[in-house]
């Protein structure tokens, strides 16, 4: 647990998961921002209408904007674009175009600001099942200016009495609002979660990385952004691996044509980088994988292209060309809005109608031929809109298909994607999980707390998917120090947590790191296979993965914690007849069982080779240990695990 | 208007006003704190419920408190506490104080405080008009501790994973939160404010200050701290000067026994310091004053007493005494908390029975007196709780008394006064009229924008009286460098706005300082007689109450801007069938009226002597110049000022 001087730097995460939001500093820096200019808080609130329900429509204006009106136009028809026109002063909207006038419903008082938020309001009327309803938000200032939501006048904020220095003008003129309003949307009715992707176990495999050719072996590149040579061929070939091991789905880094060996920079998403394989081999794959009852997952990136994209190169090579609608030229041919300003990554103005009808006819491309859905790569940088109209539309060529989003962003904005998407990977699960296994930062009472709150605050129409680490981190095993007991203790709590656990490859045969990630290819070294596994490991995940299929309870059953011990660094929850206990310590420790159990039976064990003994009414847990247990029957149910939390929209987060 | 240099230090205001939220970095402190630990945020909240109505109570609790369950106790019985016994285990409440189970309705994420807030809920039935509801809140943790609200555990925060360095935690153990819970209190049921305060016009007289016994001067004490001799006979003798100005309400700065020259140290709130006068010179100011129509308000102390107070001594004196339960002693006899650590001012606990029960008594005699109600010192202070009980109580012996409270806090803790107090001085305006007027730190638009906000964020129920200075800041006059045509200006526009008016003494006759306020008592020179008095500021004073008299449109009519020139430092704002149009720049400048108008006169001008011309449908404003216009019978109605707000509870502010 953590010590009287752990809090030295307490405000910052020991990790930069959430980027610049893991500073004290950056978060004050982001509470700021969000009290200033025109703004629809649409990236915290819930917006999964039920068919028929009317849609409050918020846009909040900070205290340094005099709004005198503001308008809505809406369209329920996908070829009308409302913000056609938005901004042009008195334009009358297009026929089938409807105009709102928003009215100021509220003042708020904030402190940060120094000055009143206004919240202006309009309710959009109810529409039928799969309506995809759009819309935009233009304010008319005191100036007479008419300006297209979302808007920040940088000049205007630092002119403005209350502009804060810690603002960080410089970052923010990075991406400056497009001119004009944007265009929202949103889609009416619920579409059910298929329950592959709640009862699955998700394995991540770096392709690359993961298994060469068969009778072939990894290449060495000489550097750890080269390419190792894993193929569609190998993950082929390893398929008795993962089938062994009981995970139920795969989730392919991107497999299209990229220069890079990550291949987060595609050229072309409708085929399969040569170096991976052909359409064949995905078509193979695609045989294999069902044949064993597993489903695949590819990995999408709708944010950017390779600067090699054909319409990039068209684009850059002639300002005139249309493909320059596309991207965000600041200046023609080589200023462009870029991921993580690397200049082989343009982004794409991903709500361009063209640019949407791309990546959806891809995505349905892919769904035809054996993909289950699509793990979507900085998803957060795209727009709401997008994933509601790409999840429409990808269901509409396969119902089970599903949408995971990778949002690095607190909780809130995460459940702002409910109705958007099928899921998004838990990053603040992560950090929890991190912060109480790996870093210690968190004792066993504060973990539980968070964590139940965590669970608590979603609703059943979001999967979250769990993991101790990815491709952009560095791996658990590297953080404790190689500890496999650690690993195994943590990787029990994640596999018996409710939602979806996915492991990301080798961890389950010891794969770890030469050193941290200061290059992030460090947590993508090449699979071990043969001799090189840590066969108990694997055994324990076998296991660990078995058991979770075999206690589908685990999903379903409310779970409470039964023991919280900080000083001893002692967690034990229960869920249904299944109790969970963990020593997340360097001490052994003896555990009494609640005498209402009437029994208690080891049925999983991290630490099988350590002197773990289960005496009547107890067990004595070794350093680092944890176990599984089975109730006796008929021992009496827990309560349910806290007061339930109602998972409506809570408008005032935004 | 502000330069683009006026931002360098933006987010610090140019004065003190709002103490430690005067600048960003202290916002940032307050915001962390609201965050954490167990809050009623009854200070953020209006509780001013209609006879009958449910009042929903709710509790925040911060991340770093894993909270299993929170009880509500309340009573309707003015003799039982519902405190009592709140924090021992399990001990069952007296009879008639009845139980209520919160339940969580609500988490909320948080990015300052990285974590879940959550939102604890119950809801205590309506009540009959005039019932006094009392009520405490227990929380029980998850390690079995029950904390009373409100609760910060500085060790726990400290212990905690996102304890923030910025909290400042030696700052808040000047004043630990007292064992178990605090009592609460709301009152059921509207009290009408009277018309005379809305009317009134109000003018504040520094006791000590003002005028010594009539056929005396003025003593120099040789510092500033010291005595000057004014009296309320002096007061009565300045009477005719005070109605030739036009005000209709005097608020007297403490009268009572105190050994200072402020008198905000009183030693006994039941009698008149003799260097004052007496009793009989209270009531002959009473029946003096009433036979010019004016009414008397009394500056009324409960936060804290004199060191010299009975009460003070005997506790002081033995820790045995029962007075010792008045006051805090950190330890006896020596450490005790004191307003702002001044030794020689021991604050009270105002919530305890005896504390209530003895300013009430003494509020009560002064209403019998004459007294037409109170200026409630350093209010905010003191609980909401007491507010309550103290207007009921005072209401109950004079149906017109009023109560106004000095709260330095934003708005919307100012707002939270609802139902409690008659009004609150307004100190957000004071910022917004000196940053306009006096630091032109805010353009012409933006002054109007935050104030056209500002006066639609309250509802009817609160009345916030205006004023420029006070004895606790620089004066108006002085801060603009002696310019009187500032002055007049600032004035104009002040009387012009909806809110009765407050004029400090001696502002009516340039009364300025020697130099800035390093020390209070410099706004607090002895008032200007004769000779010394500005007669030309003085008529002009007269002059304007009287319009402000004669224009009850100016509290009852919409208000809106016609003229936001902000090159020029131009304001136009209009009320009815007045506009008023202000010139707050060093150049002149001629304004064109709107034609709609079909022509204005000019029946107020602030600067007479200086070349003003009215042409038809023009005004030429010499430099910082003012006038007050009356338009033609007929000239169509501006619309109303911007679209109504609710001024409804919104329990999310908190």
């Amino acid at each position: 647990m953590p010590g009287d001087d752990s809090t030295a730097a307490a405000d910052t995460l020991p990790e930069f998961i959430f980027g610049p939001l893991s500073t004290a500093a950056g978060r004050v820096r982001q509470a700021r921002l969000q009290c200033t200019g025109l703004r629809h808080v649409v990236n915290r609130v819930v917006l999964a209408p039920a068919p028929g329900e009317a849609v409050v429509i918020r846009v909040q204006v900070g205290p340094e904007l005099a709004v005198t009106a503001v308008e809505l136009r809406y369209s329920i028809d996908p070829g009308l674009d409302p913000a056609a026109d938005g901004s042009s002063a008195d334009r009358a909207p297009a026929e089938g175009v409807r105009c709102l006038a928003m009215t100021r419903s509220r003042l708020r008082w904030d402190d940060l600001a120094w000055g009143y938020l206004e919240e202006w309001t309009a309710s959009i009327p109810g529409q039928p099942t799969g309506t995809a309803v759009s819309y935009a938000i233009t304010a008319t200032t005191s100036d007479g200016d008419r300006l297209g939501c979302p808007f920040l006048d940088q000049e205007r904020l630092r002119r403005s009495v209350l502009a804060p220095e810690e603002l960080d003008l410089d970052a923010l003129s990075r991406r400056p609002p497009e001119p004009g309003p944007r265009t929202y949307a949103y889609v009416v009715g619920r579409r059910p979660i298929p329950d592959w992707l709640r009862e699955a176990v998700i394995y991540q495999i770096f392709v690359d990385r993961f298994a060469p050719d068969p009778g072939t072996c990894f290449r060495d590149p000489g550097d750890l952004a080269g390419f190792f040579g894993g193929s569609l061929r190998g993950v082929i070939a390893r398929l008795d691996h993962l089938q062994a091991l009981g995970v139920t789905c795969l989730w392919l880094t991107p497999i299209f044509p990229s220069p890079s060996h990550h291949g987060y920079d595609p050229v072309d998403p409708g085929a399969v980088e040569p170096r991976l394989g052909t359409q064949a081999d995905w078509d193979a794959l695609v045989a294999a994988a069902r044949a064993r009852g597993m489903r695949l997952l590819l990995d999408y990136v709708v944010n950017h292209v390779s600067s090699e994209h054909p319409r990039f190169r068209a684009a850059q090579a002639d300002a005139a060309d249309p493909a320059g609608a596309w991207f965000r030229f600041r200046e023609h041919p080589h200023d462009y809005d870029c991921f993580f300003d690397v200049p082989g990554q343009p982004e794409l103005r991903s709500d361009h109608p063209e640019v949407r009808a791309y990546f959806l006819e891809h995505a349905r491309f892919w769904l035809t031929r054996g993909c289950d859905g699509f793990r979507l790569d900085y998803a957060a940088n795209v727009s709401h809109a997008f994933w509601s109209l790409f999840r429409e539309g990808t269901r509409a060529t396969r119902a089970d298909a599903v949408t995971l989003g990778e949002i690095t962003q607190p909780p809130d904005v995460m459940r702002s994607y409910t109705g958007r998407m099928d899921g998004c990977l838990d990053f603040r699960l992560l950090e929890l999980l991190r912060g109480f296994f790996a870093h210690r930062s968190l004792s066993a009472s504060a973990f539980e707390h968070a964590l139940e709150q965590h669970l608590s605050y979603f609703g059943a129409d979001l999967v979250l998917p769990s993991f101790l680490d990815n491709h952009d981190m560095n791996r658990f095993l590297w953080v404790v120090g190689g500890d496999r007991r650690r690993l195994r203790l943590a990787a029990l709590c994640q596999f018996t947590l409710p939602q979806p656990p996915i492991l990301y490859y080798g961890t389950e045969v010891g794969l770890s790191q030469r050193a941290g990630v200061g290059r992030l290819e460090e947590a993508r070294l090449p699979m071990l296979w043969g001799e090189d596994q840590d066969a108990d490991l694997l055994a324990f995940f076998q296991e660990l993965i078995a058991f979770r299929h075999a206690h589908p309870a685990l999903r379903s059953e409310p779970r409470q914690a039964w023991l919280l011990d900080d000083s001893r660094g002692l967690l034990g929850v229960r869920c249904g007849a299944v109790a969970v206990v963990m020593n997340n310590a360097e001490q052994p420790a003896t555990v009494e069982f609640p005498t209402a159990w009437g029994g208690a039976e080891p049925v999983l064990l991290t630490a099988p080779a350590e002197p773990i003994a289960a005496v009547a009414g107890t067990l004595t847990l070794a350093p680092w240990a944890g176990a599984a247990l089975r109730l006796s029957p008929g021992s009496p149910s827990p309560p349910a695990a806290g007061p339930p939390v109602p998972s409506v929209d809570h408008p005032a987060d935004g």
